[in-house]
């Protein structure tokens, strides 16, 4: 439709035409058979307002999907299409290892290209736009939705963002889905990682470290924004006009919809920040909300507020252009029924390619921690005991999988079997936790499902399988349950039943392998000096434990490296890598002993830092070369280091680069990562690694919050993660 | 001297006489009989430097300091005289009970009598002025310096901060010193809990929760301010322009002296805000921070800095200014000696009035936090066990007290021998940690201290004693050097000897009571359950060992509250009251279940809250009852709530008020203390407790950061603590 048709549409509404098409609903609304069923009574809406609504989110299958926007065209006067959204985050039925794991493959290409699948799986069930990517940076992995998160650097999440948007995105075409960004912002940084808790920081730091990412994929052309549940400066992001007006589309001239995340314009009330639904109605269209989703506020409260006069209508006239403008992109008012197509649906869901895509992803994605005595990668020919309780686990995919087929996963003991056969012998161990209150409310279906076993026999079975073994392959972690949303954890060490089941093997004398499944960065002290390897699974997807065992036995040479910082204890948190620098470092300051800034009983570094992960070669770095030592706002520096392979196997290796501002008129982190690349080399092989410095990548938000380089001295640093790096001095000139 | 005199003796200073003021250097410079032999060449402090520095600090000694001055003096062509200050900071000889424990009497009259006597102590020995109060707010028990502080409530903390400076100041006649109030701004926020690490918070929080303590030390006319180690919105304290000039002396209209917190100028490099001494000092004076302490760069750059132009003389003038303002203001151009009296000195120091009243603050510190079965008070007629390693500890003064007689103290052996005599037995138990390396780099001397003990024996002889005792009182806690400056911590348990101790005498099946000697808030978990009774010491003071004693046989009956929550575990950090509303609160809200801020394996509420402490009788409230339900500009309203003892002994009580604004411009905290009252009830008396509401009390920073109260309803808290309160409604109209 032409822009001008799409203005003309909307002169052409009524008022409360105008409003309810700000309105989005789940899908509980319809049945089975795609009529509207739904609780209305319930929602206090009237069926006026669900002719007329603007969009609908997960409900799925082109079938159903196409009868639902029949029936609502069936009684629109206007015939303006329905807007059909989905919690799709990183796989509808074909899932991808959760974002923290994927991440890890520091392969951005790779994570477009699969989004992309996700984007073509889920326009063929006839969805419009799906709510991802999160871009929240996060540093406090007591907070369960780390999992969602690329991880606790600024960089890295900004070009994973623009990856992931342009994978959804692509051209906009029917196999494509328009994008939703979120949680704008800085929902990542909840105080004391309690899920839902204030968010307060410095606006510098808003802007240096949380706010790049959502810009990067606003940059990128994300079509939609979705607000966060937090605070931003007092002010809850879902009724902030700053943040929402001047930010977002002032500064950043997005002209996209903002959704509103889940019910949070009602939540404005509990926030303390409205008084009531009508009050809060006006908070969120004066901030620029255009979806109120899952409530009937807009719906019910902003004619009373246009009549009074309390509410511009030009305001809702805006956000109603927005949203007809996104339909009209996605060629909505040419065809309602967009991507749909019962035929590809069949053809496309869960076919072999995407399969092999998410596994492949899934391979990138692991992160080996611990390799003693070169335990891994495992002999197919000797006897492994595979034992554990998520040894033969269908649930790998992470909390945002319940649109998937769980059934239909390959557990790592089937991907095992299927390796080598009769060499395997399997046994369970123990139950994941050892009280299911520690799931949460939905504990209870997990303790139903876990049939009544006999705790003393599984740990006699695990014994006997595996003093028969050569190796012990120990599958741990965390219960899906205890990663995502609202699951927000204190104790971040595994469970003591899992602990005990560790320790009883390490008697046996045996190498074991520790395999971990799990949502964020664990506390691993209680396990890692009773292991000889240690290997980071995450959630890894539909195809991980594929993957997994690929990897496990030295078919796939591991290569995927943190991007989230693992903690010594949870007493260090927050721990990331570029924190700032002090006035008393712990080195190179004249401070010694004593009076610097350290913690009596705990070391200052993580566990296992950002950028961390161990390969089966070795690689090893020359010095930086620099072609010159000076740089300007036009001329750059270019860095070379020769990275060697002088291992036996075939390796791929992430070559990071950071850079530190020496000085500045703010105090500046210790190190920024400002490049990589992931390049493969073959043993004995030597290649050389280029990064090309520019004044860019020194700019910062100075004293008065200009994003600006500052002349002076910097640090480079070039290697193979953030704590293990070749250093080089230049200078930033007039 | 007339002030336009001052202004004459400032004009007629040479350049480096001026800059000289400036510089203040510690008392290693002078050897014991006071002449300057101190490491002047490490230094890199030239003879004319020294003989015409403005202050040093921690040197004492009436005779001492008078000869001083008089060796300066005579070299000195002005006849400026040196001011002398100190890290005196809650006792010189005599010393209170920590901050954190003195807070714990809610008793601001007391401190400030207490204060008082602390100056007077320190004014005989020819100080002239003291480095405290510390007001930093804290929230985070991980940081060794939440000992110094008054706790987690700004309005609690802004009465002490005004006690304290009245106390020490009085008059500012010869028995009174000047007070410096620390650490400039928000020091007690360090990430992570990690000493002299980052600080970073909205301006918002900077001001409604960090600065009020400051400034209410500022309005009760503290003449010095110290900055702090860490930054301000990204800039260093001591080069903060922002937060020196426009906050403190512009808005606040300070006029006294900034003084840099120790080498802080210097540490302007290591933070990478300065690139050199230069720029070092540049910063420092641009800022207005008139001492630099303890390093040269004033001294040796200030000049070349004049010269080429980059400093204004009249920033050096200005601050040279100030501190002659506060040596005349001091009478030191009148009296050099000021209050130096040998002879008073031998009288006051130490002497019984000054230790009966560090008694009374310490009785009054003690919190009562579990007393199972009336487990408290002891029989004084029965057999008492007392065990563990802080039994017989003389170390009972916290982090700052080098300058007491440490030998002098009284044991809690020897306090509870005098009073039961040979009902009580002792043994020692097992030693403070099981590693001395987590006492920090001073740990080697506790160490050597500690006789090789036969920890055999010594469980032996403890489970002897206990075996043959009707009750047993442990003694446990923090080694001194555990808390205060670096020693910072991330483990806030007991340590395992301690707490393997006390399930050995759990054990036995006879009543324990468990003292501790700590300086923060610590997890209690492991010991709580085994215990019937507990007693939070803290670290008390000269007397307290003594006090404790009378508080343990009922002799007289605990009323200290605690000001800062214990948290239950080190993932809840932070934990404090007065958090600010969710969108999706545990009670209250609409969400039920799962989605709402919380923990999957701990709740939100802290083991112990702000506010709570126990007595030996019991404490009823009333209904809160208002004179009427709104208030305005004009009209206050008058709230009353009756309180009855309805146990058998006399008690004092420690009634508080808080405020809940339900919607505000922005998100506001649960709950604010707003108001207290400390009574004393006889058993079976009730009282009426009053507190006055004004619309002052409802003021905060609002969207547009302006202090101001904003229309609306408001909840009244009043009861025990910040946990167990009755509610009352009332609004704030036109």
């Amino acid at each position: 439709m032409e822009k001008s048709k799409v203005l003309e549409l909307l002169n052409s509404l009524t008022i409360e035409e105008k409003i309810y098409q700000l309105v989005q609903l789940d899908g509980s609304l319809y049945s089975e058979n795609a009529a509207v069923t739904g609780p209305k009574a319930k929602l206090g809406i009237s069926d006026d307002v669900i002719n007329n609504i603007g969009s609908v989110y997960n409900v799925f299958g082109a079938e159903r999907l196409k009868k639902i926007q029949d029936d609502y065209l069936s009684k629109s006067r206007h015939k303006i299409p329905l807007l059909f959204c989905a919690d799709v985050i990183y796989g509808y039925k074909t899932v991808l290892p959760i974002p923290l794991a994927f991440a890890c493959s520091w392969n951005p290409d790779k994570v477009k290209e699969a989004m992309e699948m996700v984007a073509k799986e889920t326009a063929v069930t006839g969805i419009h736009g799906v709510f991802s990517p999160m871009v929240d940076l996060v540093r406090d992995p007591r907070w369960g939705r780390v999992m969602e998160s690329t991880g606790e650097d600024t960089y890295l999440n900004s070009i994973y963002a623009k990856a992931e948007v342009e994978g959804f995105q692509g051209n906009l075409d029917n196999s494509h889905v328009a994008s939703c960004v979120k949680h704008f912002a800085a929902y990542g940084a909840p105080e004391a990682g309690r899920e839902y808790n204030t968010v307060d920081m410095s606006e510098r730091k808003l802007r240096q470290a949380y706010l790049p990412s959502y810009k990067a994929a606003v940059d990128a052309g994300c079509k939609m924004v979705m607000t966060s549940f937090n605070t931003v400066d007092g002010v809850p992001a879902s009724g902030n006009k700053w943040l929402m007006r001047d930010v977002l589309r002032k500064e950043w001239g997005f002209d996209g919809v903002v959704v509103s995340d889940y019910a949070a314009i009602k939540e404005l009330i509990y926030h303390g920040a409205a008084e009531d639904e009508h009050e809060a109605a006006k908070l969120g269209i004066e901030a620029g909300v255009d979806f109120d989703m899952k409530t009937p506020i807009y719906a019910n409260h902003l004619k009373e507020l246009v009549e009074s006069e309390e509410v511009d209508i030009n305001l809702i006239d805006e956000a109603v252009l927005r949203i007809l403008n996104l339909k009209n992109q996605l060629g909505l008012f040419e065809n309602p029924y967009r991507g749909a197509d019962v035929s590809l649906e069949k053809e496309v869901l869960n076919c072999e390619e995407n399969k092999e895509l998410s596994r492949s992803l899934a391979e990138e994605s692991i992160v080996l921690l611990k390799n003693d005595n070169n335990v891994l990668p495992l002999d197919k020919k000797k006897k492994i005991a595979l034992v554990g309780p998520y040894a033969n686990e269908k649930s790998l995919l992470g909390a945002w999988s319940f649109f998937a087929d769980q059934d239909k996963i390959t557990t790592l003991k089937e991907a095992m079997e299927k390796k080598i056969g009769k060499n395997l012998s399997y046994a369970y161990g123990c139950d994941v936790v050892d009280d299911f209150s520690l799931l949460g409310e939905f504990g209870f279906m997990v303790q139903k499902k876990v049939e009544k076993r006999d705790v003393k026999k599984d740990l006699e079975e695990v014994l006997k399988v595996a003093a028969d073994a050569d190796t012990i392959v120990l599958a741990l972690g965390e219960h899906i349950l205890q990663s995502g949303e609202a699951s927000s954890r204190t104790d971040l060490s595994l469970n003591k039943l899992q602990v005990e089941l560790l320790e009883k093997l390490h008697q046996l004398n045996k190498p074991i392998v520790a395999v971990l499944f799990n949502g964020r960065p664990l506390v691993l002290d209680s396990i890692v000096d009773k292991v000889d390897g240690l290997v980071e699974v995450w959630f890894p997807g539909s195809e991980g434990a594929l993957a997994l065992t690929d990897i496990l036995f030295g078919d796939v040479n591991p290569s995927g490296k943190l991007t989230m910082s693992f903690p010594v204890n949870v007493g260090q948190i927050p721990v990331y890598y570029n924190e700032f620098k002090t006035g008393r470092p712990l080195v190179g300051s004249g401070h010694v002993g004593k009076f610097v800034s350290k913690y009596l009983d705990c070391p200052n570094e993580p566990a296992y830092p950002f950028g961390y992960g161990l390969s089966y070669t070795e690689f090893e770095y020359g010095d930086i070369k620099l072609d010159k030592s000076t740089l300007n706002d036009t001329e750059e520096i270019k860095a070379t280091i020769i990275v060697k392979n002088i291992g036996n196997v075939k390796g791929k290796e992430t070559v990071q680069m950071y850079i530190q501002d020496i000085t500045g008129s703010v105090v500046r982190p210790i190190k920024e990562l400002k490049g990589f690349k992931k390049v493969e080399i073959e043993p004995n092989e030597s290649i050389e690694v280029e990064f090309i410095i520019s004044e860019n990548d020194l700019k910062f938000f100075t004293r008065d919050i200009k994003f600006e380089a500052e002349k002076g001295k910097f640090r480079l640093f070039i290697g193979a993660n953030s704590r293990d790096l070749k250093e080089a001095l230049f200078e930033y000139v007039e």
